[in-house]
């Protein structure tokens, strides 16, 4: 187990939807999420190795969000991820969401542990290569 | 500030539905968010006093989510939130969701923290003694 | 190719969620089809054979929906689907969502064209005989 | 009432996500609703003129879609809306769904109508100047 300086693993830009808004007339908290997955995918779709086989997929085990502003409509937006903690079975990615035009403005913050599992147990493995080569 | 026993806010009984999956066949793990805020509104609406107003509003600070076992279509869960922790101007609220028809079986938890802001400056004010209430 | 009399497939009961509102407050229009697709699947899984398999699956050919009254959280709703034509390689069921505690009030209705195609060419193949037991 | 020749009134280039997709692993018949609604709530901005007030609101009366293609992840597409009908209380808009980089694919086609209604009384008004000029 290392703990690696945070390396950027990608900047993806996203528009914002209207109907990422909710009642409350600003982009709904679990909307977050699919910005954050949205970042995550294209990461994956990056690496030099597979990220999802017959047998193995990745899952998320945890993940924490810090709301710090209220995102309106209409709104381009930046999706950061950074590897913060890579494990023996588990990697933990920072995610940063800021203004597309303003980067000092960070509409949310936190962190996302993923494990690749065992698609007929269910049981996390060790990190298939193509992660760890991802994330160093 | 004070640290209450957990107190059972609510527990809300809920059918997953089938647009909850992901291309991974199971509960996307923003939707689990959806599933807490369907537990938290329907507990506000029970509070016995103003959760929303003209220049109050609810806003998720921060969440924290465990993701401890796929959720497959279809499925009844039960959302259930308790009071973690009752501070001055948020509130902790711990989320658990469980299967309808098995207790023992736990999909997620973790918690989430709430403010109320001022509407018209976006900060965070004293909790209204309507929510006190509703956690004590 | 024949036209049966409209024959109830399914009445679903649901509960809505608050974050099927949109920034309007009233349910969002792309919500009424994910109402429809849930009582869809759950016709699908009384099917007497497969509705899915290796080689077939349904897709949605086309869609049209009236937005007959505004929809607010929160509010129990029953999804009605009826076979309204049965032909050789697809089916036209008309869906109807009303108040589930005044069947009188009618939110939506419409019809979906269902097809079932080919994985592989993803060309339409006759109706699985399953399907055309269901409907008849 | 009049019927002009189809006007385009916004192309709008959107990347789908992720979480557009369902269990079928295309995007869900629900999510062609929400691309449409972005270039329709993007054409309302243009407006030289209000297209909401405190008393005045836009509502999709009926909407009617023909997916034509299965759309997978990652794509670049554009959605083009054009004015298909203007009447005294209701314009409908015919849609088009095409890919980003091959303007000769299209996913869906079809048609919504849009009125705008006295948010008091739910009823639909003569349609706001500022929506017949967009049109015309």
């Amino acid at each position: 187990m290392n703990t690696p300086e945070p390396k950027l693993l990608i900047e993806l830009p996203m528009a914002m939807r209207w109907r990422d808004l909710d009642a409350f007339n600003h982009a709904n908290n679990s909307t977050f999420l699919t910005y954050i997955e949205e970042a995550r995918l294209h990461w994956f779709k990056k690496f030099d190795g597979a990220w999802l086989t017959e047998t193995l997929a990745p899952v998320v085990a945890a993940i924490q969000v810090n709301y710090r502003r209220q995102l309106a409509w209409p709104a381009n937006i930046i999706v950061g991820l950074h590897c913060e903690r890579l494990g023996n079975t588990s990697v933990t990615i920072a995610h940063r969401i800021i203004d597309g035009s303003d980067r000092s403005t960070v509409y949310s913050d936190g962190h996302t542990v993923l494990v690749w599992i065992d698609t007929a147990s269910g049981k996390p493995v060790a990190l298939p290569e193509a992660v760890r080569r991802a994330c160093q």
